[in-house]
């Protein structure tokens, strides 16, 4: 049997084109930071995983890969448990709010849970690669073939601030129209067949009728719009009695479990969140109070793969419905999504994915939306492989002292850019 | 890599030796019914895995082990799938309470669970020898290296009438003193550290009593008393009124989830259950009502170890404790009931076992209690091994026409034939 012991761990934080999209927070920077993490087993079995780049998550991350020499790829719970001696800085935490994921208020444990993630991930994958099987069938096998996922709808500029950045030619989006061309491009290349709109961006009545114009151009179809918590506990309840029937579910219409509360007892459309249900502690008073009717997983928050299984059983256990959130991200994550994705019976929405909105990635193969679905890699481990030209520019871009400012993801410092003035700050919420 | 494709399942129904334990519901009988599964794959690796014996688990037992061979035995989530196309005799559980488990009313879901656990207990030990890792290491690893079980305290007869069945020098239990006696031999035979009163015997003063008398017995040790669900709400508040400080917890003191919150709504002693949470369409009404703070898992209720993890991460999210049920089993079901205990965080009570009950076993070396703890075993699989002499001895018994009235479990026929008459039936929940 294989020697299953980790006796090397390497992070390579890296810094990827992101393209200029809004939300409610401000703008996606040029370059956003992610964290490549290798583990290494004594046979040479190399895993790999992925999670946020900042400084934030990169100090606790080379903490925690200095214990792990020594433990098993296959002792995850005990990895786990580890993340317990790894300090999260005080003033990393304290009265932050996560820019990039808007995830509620920040503690010392969330910061640990998305460090972990990007270890669990890798651990299996190696794992996977020692055993001959693909992840899913570490997380107790496939239950279905292939994943679903959503065409993720932004506002966007055409570019950044000044040229900034890498260009695409997806153009600007700044009204249903332009939201209906970027989606009718997303079928066009990737099939999706179910759409979300990022809101917060606009008053209300825009974002309305952005969605409005896509029920027009897709009937039939699933619809989302998620404002991160942009409005007032009235303006989601004026929003939902216009979109009542139109809308799959509303997102995070209103901040924090309180205030869904009062949004969900005013409505029958679904309220789902990736904000006010973001790691156990937050389940119990969400649930109770039937603040939302759906949670987005996603195993950056919670800690891993095993852990977005939890929280499914968690769900289900309560009759709420478990639907996927992403972030900006690469190949490596969205394998780790699908896999996952692949194994939880009760997972009835398509999955959020950012990754047709990145161009650049670690893996040599990018991963394929046909019919808006992928497909449920067989292969031993995550079924990515490692591209090490690819990671080494990457990281030589992050090591480049003109891309600093890049090393933390900051929408409202975008903004902040892209105004001119240093005076802007991202709008407190909600905001209408 | 190893082919984990099943070619073979094999059965055997035993009939195994139990004392005259008594119960609310009647007597244990003089033998009592569990069928072992053997998952054979192409490689020639077998896992072994025990449930219920009785015909309404053998039948859907053997049509689902019919559908089995082709699948991988790591597809454990497909596999828990299938189950679906088995079909439970609908007269087997219309109207019927499980009588060796009180676990509520019956459905056809829960018998198949219970059918699949053993299913899945033995494709873990398959997986677990085909990788070379025991079978905590599949579940995301141990978190300690021992786990702590209980001493479980029953009223008994000496032998059962007309001197049926095997005997044991255990002697009678009928009274206060009786229980301290045999709690002292636990101590001094395993080393227990904590103590479990099967109650809705006698009289509720004459169960108090014997508490009282293990308190002083074993003073500062941790005490339950499970009289499953003999008591009305108003009784169950006298006995917790009684027992305040002294119980670690009251295990169902009345039956079902309405008359547990009434009981819970009126105390401070946590109440415990087996028989209100006993399947996940169960749980959300219980923990919304604040009727149960402890869970007693049990894996062949809940569908197998992952749903005992799953179960205990619900739990975990509802600051719900948990412990674990225990009912007759053999070593191959303690040596799966030690792996998943191993690996939960959260398992805040010593577990239940009836082990140190049964003198009978189908494995080659008995589990020994050391400190009243066993150690979790880092061999391949389970790490026990099929003793086929024994095996075929039991199956042997199974088989014999002099022993029919035993292929089925029914605590009450048994206390029918102890007193001599047919119309004899147990007493109606609640009782006192
Ligand atoms: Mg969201
Ligand atoms: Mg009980």
């Amino acid at each position: 049997m294989s020697d299953l012991t980790v006796t090397d761990v390497r992070l390579t934080p890296v810094l990827i084109a992101d393209p200029p999209l809004l939300n409610v927070q401000g703008v996606h920077q040029p370059y956003t930071p992610r964290l490549v993490v290798e583990v290494v087993t004594a046979d040479g079995v190399t895993g790999v995983g992925e999670t946020y780049g900042d400084t934030k998550y990169l100090e606790p991350a080379r903490a925690y890969a200095g214990l792990l020499p020594g433990h098993s790829v296959a002792d995850l719970n005990g990895l786990a448990a580890l993340a317990q001696r790894v300090a999260v800085g005080h003033a990393r935490v304290e009265h932050a709010v996560d820019a990039a994921g808007l995830r509620g208020a920040q503690t010392a444990d969330k910061v640990r849970l998305s460090v972990v993630s990007a270890f669990e991930v890798a651990c299996l994958d190696a794992l996977g690669k020692a055993y001959g099987q693909p992840v899913h069938a570490l997380l107790g096998g496939k239950v279905r073939d292939h994943v679903e996922y959503s065409a993720y709808l932004f506002h966007r500029w055409e570019e950044h601030p000044d040229g900034a950045g890498e260009r695409d030619d997806w153009g600007a989006a700044l009204d249903p129209a332009g939201i209906v061309a970027q989606a009718r491009r997303f079928v066009r290349e990737y099939g999706f067949r179910s759409f979300k709109l990022k809101g917060g961006v606009f008053e209300p009545d825009r974002e309305i009728a952005a969605v409005r114009a896509l029920a027009e151009a897709f009937p039939g179809q699933p619809l989302r719009l998620d404002p991160n918590g942009a409005w007032t506990p009235e303006t989601s309840l004026r929003v939902a009695r216009e979109l009542e029937g139109v809308l799959e579910y509303l997102e995070d219409p209103s901040p924090g479990a309180a205030a869904m509360a009062e949004v969900s007892a005013g409505t029958d459309v679904p309220l789902a969140t990736n904000m006010c249900v973001t790691a156990v502690p937050e389940i119990r008073e969400a649930f109770l109070t039937d603040a939302v009717q759906v949670v987005l997983s996603d195993h950056h928050y919670w800690g891993g793969l095993r852990a977005t299984q939890e929280l499914a059983a968690v769900c289900h256990a309560f009759g709420v419905g478990l639907s996927m959130h992403s972030n900006t991200h690469m190949g490596i994550s969205l394998a780790a999504m699908t896999h996952v994705a692949a194994t939880v019976p009760h997972l009835g929405h398509s999955c959020d994915s950012h990754y047709p909105w990145q161009t650049e990635d670690v893996i040599t193969r990018r991963h394929t939306f046909t019919g808006g679905r992928l497909t449920v890699s067989d292969a031993p481990g995550l079924g990515v492989e490692l591209d090490r030209d690819a990671l080494g520019r990457l990281h030589a871009r992050w090591l480049d002292e003109s891309y600093a400012a890049m090393r933390e993801r900051d929408d409202a410092a975008a903004m902040r850019r892209a105004r001119g003035h240093e005076t802007w700050t991202a709008p407190g919420l909600p905001r209408w």
